[in-house]
């Protein structure tokens, strides 16, 4: 039988996860900056939604989210209306930085802690974490989509 | 300004991200089982490759990449070509069992070495690791969007 070594050790450390997932959101803003204005609303494939929608979401849970972790303070804004890709952009990098100055509040023991997410959505807080990255991922794998159905070429999927 | 208590401290224990991962892949399988046989290799969007050849792409990268990070043995399958959807259910539920056998073995400092995976890929163990649960499920959010331009509703994001 093979020997058991580690079942309970450490995956990733908390400084390291956090590039991981800021280098996933430069990606994105490179996506959202790819995107067409006048589609960014609009574009659709197979009845979905559009990505300016998928976005708003993005902006809806990333920065709440490590900021309900961090602080307790679970408010957020649910608002899917379209605004200027200056605006999504401008909010995108807010949010960045928001993200990194909490972070380095959390402890290890937190990010193992129980929580209710948004009065909602009750999880431990790494996986509340990681549903709202795969999340970002999933919805701009998608974007990906919309862009090559526009014959837009995306900037590739290992470029962080 | 703000106390930093813990920008090394763990984010996450070996197991916890390994259930995660299994959840993704338990989903995955969900949406391969959705799409109907003759569309699997056929089917595309945008120009893009079909849902198949990059299911099989997953199957030559997850099994394989645990394996590495566990023994050291690199060697995969390149191989595209199509199978019988059956078939390729029970490749994945084999990968399944394989991952979940070697899993165990991997040391937390093993995460946190620097290795090159495939005789070609060089990055943390840790950073490969995500890098391959970040690909399925870029690809599994196309997936999605080619069953919805199929017509067919896929199972939904957050059912693992």
């Amino acid at each position: 039988m093979a020997t058991t070594t580690n079942s309970s050790g450490q995956f990733i450390a908390s400084a390291a996860f956090l590039e991981q997932w800021q280098g996933h959101r430069r990606l994105t803003r490179r996506i959202i900056d790819a995107f067409p204005e006048d589609q960014l609303f609009s574009h659709s494939v197979g009845g979905m939604r559009s990505f300016g929608e998928m976005v708003m979401e993005m902006l809806s849970m990333a920065a709440p989210m490590v900021r309900g972790v961090a602080t307790g303070n679970w408010n957020t804004s649910w608002d899917r209306d379209p605004i200027a890709k200056d605006e999504m952009l401008r909010r995108w990098d807010d949010a960045t930085t928001e993200m990194n100055e909490l972070w380095a509040q959390i402890s290890a023991e937190r990010f193992r802690e129980t929580m209710t997410a948004f009065g909602q959505y009750e999880d431990v807080a790494h996986n509340l974490i990681l549903y709202v990255v795969d999340n970002e991922v999933h919805h701009r794998g998608q974007g990906y989509v919309y862009l090559r159905s526009l014959g837009i070429e995306p900037p590739p999927f290992y470029e962080r």
